[in-house]
């Protein structure tokens, strides 16, 4: 007998202006009324699949038990597989593309234990369409898991080594700096950096600098000074540099949206080093907000 | 003793930026807790009765039995009719105004056996408003109808050859070519028109000619070719005709937005002619892609 | 023992292209299963304390019984206290920041009756990060109440008339004119006033005069005539006074945009005095409906 889930958390890049996410939702309600589906969010930008993978690598330690189903998806209808894959005994199973939109949250989960390729017509939408996955065949996948219906039941095992990774980019250190890259800015603007606070020497004091896109000359850097700081209230003016909720450094205004100040966004590099100490704060370049 | 539904499918021009859709659910969640509340959208653009019939129409095949609740309602507190209409011998009920938004569901649905107009004040809200129905009438109307409230005790019944009908545009078919309109622009940018497989002369090739607005001089317009496609990776480059996953034919382009790309959007025309034989596809003209 | 509740009602300022609703959900069934949340909103803008809380004013008439988790808090982390609040005997709960996000809607609710400060870490998650109490503090307190665990149980007392108050503007009442600002623009471009019918002479007639910020000349001041109406249809055309789903008095324009036409949004000062009688309508000012 296999495992009844009664939870599936959904993250897609569907948006809601289109009714995509909630037929989706219907169809899951219809199969497995039962089910709680919680969306994680559903307003990743279209095609973004590196976007949607660090989304639901921030959510998944928090995801309860059950199924995680996952899409964005701009191969829909080609070669790419949809599959599910089966993590932490059965704790959890992941359902999506197999575009490297799962890999990072399947490895924080624990690594992919089993997989399975999603062709059993049986448990796919009647008269699927080629370009509506989510509602043919992944949304059923989940709800036919969330019933007892058996991975392997879906289709036939993939080898989960052979499963398409995700090319997250890493920190790079230098003598002495780190060079960083933007990996989401936030809704209130603020800037996670691909860094944690294990990346920064440990002499560095609370005073850092930032090497960062100069706002007006196209291709040119600034340099500007952040204060390192555990809540943003603590910034005060200026930057920070706050370890976030995920446990990543992210460039931060107190009350403002550093991407706008900034004007830096996703993918920006931005370099990090050891900034004057704190007793000689009065030469810390001050923000210049534009508008 | 009357039918118990448990699902409520909702649709409106609400948004999210407000409470509005969240009071609705208040308000349901209040009248019938066991009633499950799935949100189709709430993006509707607003007072956009006809886009909202669409969205409804493009998903009533999925939703699951019980109550379809959907408002997009210009002319809230005049004197058109709030209803109640039964489709399907009792397995469906939408509730809405009598505007036309529920015409071309209802009628996918297998049109109306019963209706009722929506004025007995002990099924809704106390001290109603005349400017949110959503919250004092269709929403309760809605949750008493879970609750197993027949049909005709919400009000009079009215004749359903009287509600409003829906006015969805036809293609036009002349000599050797179809004159669409776009119905639809997903936050894709794909652009689905008003004609499916079945409206193109089936001795046309996959290499379509599509007559379309110029995206630079108002008023002109410009011919480029389209390939049929199964899937948006199959389009290639280029301008793509796809099947979409309601049945209609879509102008798409691969992983970018066909609408931004040539500046198209709903309720414009475009023309569709046989277009050159597969093996002439060196004359298309390519799309140029602006920004 | 202490009363279980089954409903939650959510409102931030999270938004919904991240995945902090999501998580934050996903922390609340993890905890407590059996609790149905119903999000109210959760695109107040960033930072937004007092339209926040004048979103959950507006909907807490509505709100089932039990708890109310509301997160705009900008000061995230710092000195201000997490705290949740009872009243109506238990009927409900606030969960939220003690920044006056919640003093409104309390006020409505009959007043604080016991309040804590969500101290005891048993009630947290654990390695609680400063950033994002949503997920830490607010949605387990929720969760945990829900389980019937006893409000006393999350932390020390508080005393409830040292809570945070909200400042919301009050109008002015001078010799023959009102002295209002909007409070709320919805998302159908009404703009609500702080002004109830209650607030102007009973012997102004059917027609006023808005003074408004002029749309063309900044700082300058231009006059208007806006009709008193029941529904927006009743408007015709030109501006109204409408009667809102809340019970105050918005500025509506018939099926388009009011903020848009007039160019006012939220903050701005509106003065409201007696207009010329109905039969002399002649000389209604009409709107210059801009684009």
């Amino acid at each position: 007998m296999s495992r009844r889930y009664d939870t599936i958390s959904f993250l897609s890049d569907y948006g809601t202006r289109d009714e995509f996410a909630g037929v989706v939702r219907s169809v899951i309600r219809d199969i497995a009324p039962h089910a709680h589906v919680i969306d994680l969010t559903h307003e990743i930008a279209p095609f973004d699949v590196r976007a949607g993978a660090l989304a639901l690598a921030r959510s998944i330690a928090y995801v309860p038990e059950g199924v995680v189903l996952a899409v964005v998806d701009p191969g829909v209808g080609s070669a790419r597989r949809p599959i599910a894959i089966e993590v932490a005994g059965g704790a959890g199973i992941f359902v999506g593309p197999d575009n490297g939109l799962l890999a990072p949250a399947v490895a924080i989960a624990g690594g992919a234990e089993r997989a399975v390729e999603l062709s059993n017509a049986d448990y796919r939408l009647e008269g699927a369409s080629t370009t509506f996955d989510g509602r043919d065949i992944f949304g059923p996948a989940a709800a036919y898991l969330c019933n007892g219906v058996d991975l392997t039941e879906l289709g036939p095992e993939v080898d989960p080594a052979l499963l398409m990774p995700s090319a997250v980019p890493l920190p790079r250190h230098e003598d002495d700096h780190v060079i960083a890259e933007v990996l989401w800015v936030d809704r209130f603007g603020n800037c996670q950096l691909n860094v944690g606070p294990e990346d920064l020497p440990a002499a560095w004091g609370s005073t850092l600098s930032l090497e960062l896109p100069d706002p007006v000359e196209i291709g040119a850097r600034i340099t500007r000074a952040a204060r390192r700081a555990t809540t943003f209230s603590a910034i005060g003016g200026g930057i920070g540099l706050v370890l976030d909720s995920t446990g990543m450094l992210a460039v931060c205004i107190d009350r403002q949206s550093a991407s706008q100040e900034l004007r830096i966004d996703v993918g920006d590099q931005v370099v990090l080093a050891q900034g004057s100490e704190p007793g000689e704060t009065s030469i810390t370049t001050p923000v210049i907000l534009g508008r």
